[in-house]
């Protein structure tokens, strides 16, 4: 079994969505879905951009597809060569996991056709594809490339003004209907064979068309380059592409090829990690690890990443907590100048979050639950739409998921505890850390005739039961917020002044002293045979079965959640909530707590979240549950195989990759399974290995330093570089 | 025109249930809808029983309705004489309001049937029906007159065990479910006309048989006696309910509806309100008093009447705020002694106010939003059934509609401010608002940085929007509370000890404390253009017309509130939110500032409660709306002729009669119109009459005095009588 390759034989329309998802090809600039080069709309095409926003109409913002601008249609003798909409045979589709070529077979009867195609990490601009085709019939063949906007959109349309120019390279140039940002892709060929070449525009596309009688047994090669350039990246974005295409035809496809796999090599130098035992799990890592490298962002120093990586428009392709709790541990450990780079797309938008305090009538950094660019709140008020009256749903994601200020302040904190690196927190961290604690305080409630402080009308993690009080989650990340603010006295003991001036700067002193009253009067949860509760009244809430749950929808599509959801006034939870507390601070809690919660919660686990069963496999290493651990692991990381998951919140599509889930993977494999964890500066392993694995070996850095860490049924060791 | 009777011609088995409530009989200990003798299931026929209540399984409490006493067949020549389910000439039924008589005539070809019908004022447990038969026909006529156990239940069965006997008195002895509380019914008959009687037991039923050869031009008249007792009125109630029956007989019907009339006269002569100037209007006020006056408690110092008085089982029999807030005034004013147990209900229903703020985890006294027996909670955490689903949707009413201890306390302030009489606050209602008081210290919360203590999540009068935040009414009962609560200084004033020892009993000295501080710190609702904020955030709400939202309805049926709901999400509201605060406390606002509320509530009203209307025309009186007050008037004192309002909440019944709006049509007339206030417990008029009025007269009682009050268009007057 080769673990670097998934391959697919036949296609069915109904799973051209996952596929789309499956065979992603991506280099942090932009997502290049696992298509055909021929797909219609109806397989979900496209080229998304990282960092482009456009909202069309009072629509939800997106991010922008570019012009698809590797669109390849083939006719022989007339008849256009086109994938059926169910082929069970004479087709198959692969990604290569090790270099992020998606590679393609066909064969038509008249035509046998065979690609390669990328999305350059050597050069971000750049897509390239490489066909093979293997004439079986006389005849004329008709080969049309092209630029086309016709492209799937969610909720566009987004570019307008189309402007096309034909030439050695086609481009094509439009601007956004929102902010006029311009998006330009171009196109330009290199065939082995001779062929008339002309120029076709129709239907908001540019063809090249080349024609060209061929003969039973031909074989010909055709290089396609494609690049997308926006106005972001420069003042003359179509030219630059124009620019980027013509010089990669000029170096050629094996040569753009080679400078991305060795790209790519260099990535797996830095993060591979060697799984021996299961070639199941090893291929599934390999896909976790691929799907999270494929998306960061290389190219900026202050992005982030969206919750569905680049593989398409779902989630507005906006930054959630999954870029603090999931993609930020395998980054920092492996590739810290990505984690910087999420961290400081935070720090960056720190005014968008103050100003989402101020929106709700409170002080300090609220960030947005959805976060665009700019830091600009994308969740909206109304976040499923009903399946049965087809009306949008109130949902308080936007206004009650406070944790996210939490989990900002929480990966700030890490950042510094693993790296031993203080410049983040000096450039901006510290102030994120303080406003986001100033949140809290202002969030607080107090009764006035009790000692404690609660959060009231909160939604936790467990997103189906909305407006809850005294989440657990939330009370012990806004306690830890505080702390980590009061903390930055001793991480800058050696420098006062630079807590002291920046306290002053905002006017922070009266709530420095809020901050060390209020830290140990947030309400401790309840808890009941060693079991924490949820939130105040969980424990009350109808104790009934998942299946029971499962079997009172009326709808196989209806939200779960809220007040008229299934599992809403249940103790049916979406996704890991307490134990998404124990697993982000083991030190809290023992391990015979944590495994009292295990087994509470587990099965009241929908685990109808991505960011479920990480949290589970983590905790369930800890306290030798390693059976479950491994069912999660394998659950976790093979759901971009499978391509599993939610596809649907109500009638909302919420499909693509699953970054929070591939970076779980690498969790559980190097936190879980190996045991690694940062003690003074210093990586340690205390492995908890399953039975199924025979040994693990990654890199991680921290501190200047890099490690292989060695994680084998006997015990670990750290080994110096 | 007659303006003290309501008959309708015809009959329309859709308008039963209509009929059923708008021909209610009633006398506070039960109430006899206005079915026919004959009346199947299908016509919801009941004898609803004040203050007994009984739970089904896990459905909802509801009162008990008592075997059927009053039940009649007739069948000539082996035909029975059944109204048919549509009949639209030969009957008519018609309600007299003047004396709560209930009178039928059908023409049935062969026999026509005329009947008059009671629940007798004079004598509480009885029940009184004559009939006249006319014979139009020769041949044999068979009657049976009976007890049957085969009753309209929503929520049933709750009578088991039945037990009958037979004799001159028939009786029926069933127990409930929950409690075993004992229902015993008796009949006895006394006819005009020789018959062969025997006995006969089938299907959940005696009936007394009595057959007879009778010949056209014959006319028969038979009297039916029937009682009912309980075992919580005392030991042998079947033994009661039979010689109830038989001393009845023994009088006849004729003194027995003498002594009834008789009663009825002295409760007009304490609260007729005499109207003059629109016919139309007249009667509906006799309507609306009549079926206020016919429910309340006068056999009982502790109870209070349900929110659909005993027109049946809807709403759960239970007690809500429309006892404080709308049918307290009318009595308060007219018949003191009622009003006195309305809220001796409240007082002795302390300790369930008390255990519902604990549960809540609040200290105090946070009273139930659906008080049943013992102050229980009756209103469920499910109020609704969702239409598409047909699940339970989860609703706050019980949760949050924390608005109700202080209307209970308003209404004890009330009392105390209009009577002048403080026996009541020293006998309990001290400590009840003292309690409540309590309950807002510890439901309030404050924010650690700011100086404002406010009420979050919490639903207001509107109950559409649920869980909102600063609802400016419920702030404002709260602060009115505490005020109240410090007031008792002031009303004590000459009595420090009490007051001193009841706060040492209630150790509330440092609650006292609190209170001076929070009384002044609950929020202050937003003004925009002089228009007060229904709550935190209403302003941003949708602003749609309300056909708009109506047509937006997937279902005829579905509730509007909610997240889920139409009406939820925009700033149409179901009924008076801000406009019933400051009808509630017109010295808070001038007159500039109620009108500019009005104007913008209330086209945004959907007047979906019958707690609306009476709102808006009191504060439209002030401000010379007069015509606006005037039609609010008319569909207010209308609704129980009309038998309008909402009759589903998703697919839940809950139609009835309307006492709120029966209080609310003598409070317009009275408060409104009439412009009647207490200034330092001496009766003030200042008429606002609209052009359909020429006067208004009506008696009153305060301090122990009896006043007339005469309002017309030259200006009013109070004389004492």
């Amino acid at each position: 079994m080769d673990t670097w390759r998934l391959k697919k034989t036949g296609f069915d329309l109904t799973e051209a969505a996952r596929d789309g998802n499956r065979f992603l090809c991506a280099n942090g600039y932009m997502g290049l879905r696992g298509t055909v080069e021929e797909a219609d709309l109806a397989q979900f095409p496209a080229i998304t951009l990282a960092n482009v926003y456009d909202r069309c109409g009072d629509r939800w913002r997106e991010p922008v597809n570019a012009p698809n601008c590797l669109f390849v249609r083939l006719f022989l003798n007339g008849r256009e060569l086109k994938l059926k909409d169910k082929q069970t045979e004479g087709h198959s589709a692969e990604i290569d996991y090790r270099h992020g070529i998606y590679r393609r077979e066909t064969d038509f009867g008249s035509l046998r056709i065979g690609s390669e195609r990328f999305a350059s990490m050597a050069e971000i601009h750049l897509l390239a594809d490489r066909l093979r085709l293997e004439i079986e019939e006389d005849g004329e063949l008709e080969i049309l490339t092209g630029v086309t906007t016709v492209i799937w959109d969610i909720n566009g349309p987004h570019l307008y003004g189309a402007a096309f120019t034909a030439g050695e390279a086609l481009s094509c140039r439009a601007v956004t209907g929102e902010k006029g940002t311009v998006v330009a892709a171009a196109q330009c060929v290199q065939a082995d064979f001779d062929a008339d070449e002309s120029f076709r525009q129709e239907d908001g596309c540019l063809y090249r068309v080349l024609v060209r009688r061929v003969k039973k047994g031909e074989k010909l090669t055709l290089s396609v380059f494609g690049a997308v350039c926006t106005s972001l990246d420069g003042e003359t974005p179509a030219q630059t592409a124009k620019d980027i295409c013509l010089s990669a035809k000029k170096e050629g496809f094996d040569a753009c090829l080679k400078a991305h796999k060795d790209a790519w090599e260099g990535i797996w130098a830095r993060s591979e990690v060697v799984l021996e035992g299961d070639e199941s799990a090893a291929q599934a890592l390999h896909a976790s690890q691929y799907h999270l490298n494929c998306i960061a962002p290389r190219h900026a120093r202050n992005l982030s990443i969206p919750a569905r990586g680049l593989s398409g428009q779902t989630y507005k392709g906006a930054i959630f907590w999954d870029s603090e709790m999931f993609f930020f541990p395998m980054f920092v450990y492996t590739q810290p100048e990505i984690a910087r780079s999420l961290l400081r797309y935070r720090i960056e938008t720190l005014p968008g979050a103050l100003a989402k305090a101020k929106e709700y009538g409170y002080r300090g950094a609220y960030y947005a639950w959805e976060s665009q660019e700019g830091g600009a709140e994308g969740c909206t008020n109304f976040n499923v739409v009903d399946v049965f009256t087809h009306r949008p749903v109130r949902t308080y994601f936007r206004d009650k998921q406070i944790h996210i200020s939490g989990d900002v302040a929480y990966a700030l904190r890490s950042y510094f505890e693993i790296t031993g690196d203080r410049t983040l927190l000096e450039q901006g961290g510290a102030r994120v850390i303080l406003e986001c604690a100033r949140f809290y305080i202002s969030r607080a409630a107090c009764r006035p005739d009790a000692e404690y402080a609660e959060y009231a009308d909160v939604i936790g993690p467990d997103e189906y039961h909305e407006r809850v009080t005294n989440n657990a989650f939330t009370n012990q990340m806004a306690r830890h917020c505080m702390q980590s603010a009061l903390k930055l006295e001793e991480i800058f003991g050696d420098d006062p002044a630079f807590l002291r001036s920046l306290k002053r700067e905002l006017n922070y002193e009266k709530d420095w002293e809020l901050l060390k009253t209020l830290c140990g009067a947030i309400r401790k949860p309840v808890k009941r045979d060693g079991v924490t509760e949820q939130f105040d009244g969980y424990f009350a809430l109808e104790d009934c079965s998942l299946e029971t749950v499962r079997g009172r929808l009326a709808d196989p599509r209806e939200y779960w959640g809220g007040d008229h959801g299934v599992a809403g006034t249940t103790q049916i939870i979406k996704q890991a909530d307490v134990i998404a507390m124990m697993a982000l601070f083991p030190e809290l809690f023992d391990d015979e707590e944590v495994d009292a919660n295990w087994a509470y919660y587990e099965p009241r686990t929908e685990h109808g979240s991505s960011l479920s069963a990480c949290m589970y496999a983590l905790t369930a290493c800890r306290t030798g549950r390693l059976n479950e651990a491994w069912d999660m692991f394998m659950r976790t990381a093979s759901i971009d195989i499978l391509g599993g998951g939610k596809e649907w919140a109500g009638e909302i599509y919420i499909g693509g990759t699953h970054p929070a889930s591939n970076g779980g993977a690498w969790m559980i494999a190097a936190l879980g399974f190996a045991g690694l964890t940062m003690r003074n500066g210093v990586p340690e392993v205390h492995p908890n290995l399953p039975k199924q694995l025979k040994r693990l070996r990654f890199p991680i850095t921290s501190g200047g330093r890099r490690y292989m860490v060695y994680a084998d049924r006997e015990g670990g060791r750290v080994e110096l570089l």
